[in-house]
């Protein structure tokens, strides 16, 4: 590197996915595609921690025999939320007697997920692995904010947090989507402190990131169908088409937010959907379908993550923010 | 797998090492072989989580330039701690241009990072990367346990949370302490609900990785100069060579645990120490010291984690655990 990309040279496949979603996520575009969808958030648990760590052990459960293997045949999880600890993947793994890594990038996590798992599998480390995350939005709030019982005003900056999750199977060989090259990203800080403006903190961290990629690979942005975001917002996009437009790259034709389009009316949600389990459950849902119907031949897959926890926010600090970026083909 | 070990068929190696531990842990026998003892815990910053964080920064650096590099040189952090959102991992990486990817595996993540960043390096993805991770003892206790303020009284059972940080720069050749193997561990529980006695709750994740890479690997316990362990302490460490004894190995004559051997008196430390800290800095200070003048020759490190939170534990949660253990080699 110096050089941020790697390319995967069996280029793994993502050969089978699986998604939970909740009732007001299943309303808008992704309905259709996803496997699971709830009809009652709390998932039949008692808490809405346990309810999101169900979805995660759901869904890799799912991608695991979707793509008809036994979890003994799996050798590896790649997992990670945004709860304190990462409690929903690691409680999630103990379901699955299969070895475990913990992972944490904010809502970056399927794009680091995918990319660790890509290593691991075209390295001849592992046969496959499964890379999953999700979120949970009344377990991201009382975290992150306030208690819901509260019914605090919501600044029209924000973004509404995703209940859902998804899981990919990355296989060596298979009928699936290739993972072609992945871009890792640099930790980016541009000095917003709104916890509630993370579509602006965030922006910054997919330009760099988006950057590096096509500056490493030669590649130029109409090579791709689509160069998909994680969870920037209907703000976020904007100011990242502003940012890339500024640095010669004009990406405004092909570029689409998973947290733009998750929600039908964009109404309490504001800018659109946030959380891990925003991008998790749009690239495995509707942009998998749609890549492995020919729909879309190739997209470059961008999540992006805030690095921020109250105690940072509580000490000053500004918010950094992370983007990882993943080729994925046909 | 099926099979979790993994072979590192170039045997990447960790060329240099740096550590930073407090007043208390430099009293013990890591005390001359640490690279920077702090004066004082608090380490000029105003907040403990900030201290934290400027010792990852600090290792980080310094295994960077102990090794003779520079920053742009470097490909990968591969980083995480024990505060919520690995707050300390992920602002010590935005003061490095660097890629960064963010693991959680509590006080397992000194072995999981060496192993993600071996990995990478060994399949050709990076050049060199940075395994690195700390705790610190004050704010472990306010997130997890009680203010200090309070003055609780500890249960004999407890550790004590080390204050410290180490980072290793592994790179593809050179001189230095060769990584020859992963073996990457199962989430494991066996129902131990006491948030004050992490040395049982590990114990069982610690004897499971042990026995799957001797299982794994064909190898003897005697093949190893020492079988390491993070931090069990010294009753997770009896628990242990009781686990490990019933399923016909026996590893008391070269069984040794950072957390027992890391304090100089036993006193208000009951059980020894503990903390992602405490295998990161006796690693990266004393064995791998030893590992490099022949003193020992293969060591076994076995790095624990116990993965609550004290969300899991409020609602009733036992603790999940996990262990990673790298083959470490001269």
């Amino acid at each position: 590197m110096g050089n941020q990309t790697i390319y995967f040279k069996q280029r793994p496949r993502i050969v089978a996915t699986s998604t939970v979603a909740g009732t007001k996520e299943c309303e808008g575009v992704i309905g259709r595609y996803v496997e699971t969808a709830l009809s009652d958030d709390m998932y039949g648990e008692s808490t809405f921690e346990k309810a999101e760590c169900k979805m995660l052990s759901k869904v890799i459960d799912g991608a695991i025999s979707n793509a008809g293997y036994k979890r003994e045949e799996v050798d590896m999880i790649v997992s990670g939320d945004l709860l304190n600890q990462i409690i929903s993947a690691s409680f999630a793994a103990r379901d699955f007697s299969v070895p475990f890594l913990g992972v944490y990038g904010a809502c970056s996590t399927m794009a680091e997920s995918i990319a660790v798992a890509a290593a691991f599998v075209d390295g001849g480390y592992c046969r496959r692995a499964v890379a999953a995350t999700g979120s949970h939005f009344a377990s991201a709030e009382r975290q992150y904010r306030y208690p819901l019982e509260l019914g605090t005003t919501r600044p029209p900056q924000a973004q509404w947090t995703v209940t859902g999750a998804g899981g990919a199977l990355i296989d060596r060989t298979g009928d699936g989507v290739k993972i072609a090259s992945a871009t890792l990203g640099k930790v980016v800080d541009f000095g917003v402190t709104d916890v509630n403006n993370m579509g602006a903190a965030m922006a910054p961290a997919a330009c760099d990131t988006i950057l590096a990629h096509f500056r490493n690979t030669g590649e130029e942005a109409e090579q791709y169908d689509l160069i998909v975001t994680g969870d920037l917002g209907a703000l976020g996009s904007r100011i990242l088409k502003d940012l890339t437009w500024e640095k010669g790259l004009d990406i405004s034709k092909n570029h689409v937010d998973c947290g733009e389009i998750i929600y039908n009316v964009i109404e309490d949600e504001f800018q659109g959907g946030s959380g891990a389990g925003c991008s998790a459950v749009v690239l495995n849902s509707y942009f998998w379908t749609k890549l492995m119907s020919g729909s879309l031949r190739r997209i470059l897959f961008v999540a992006t993550g805030a690095l921020l926890s109250t105690v940072s926010s509580g000490q000053g600090e500004s918010i950094p923010c992370i983007a990882h970026a993943v080729t994925l083909e046909r």
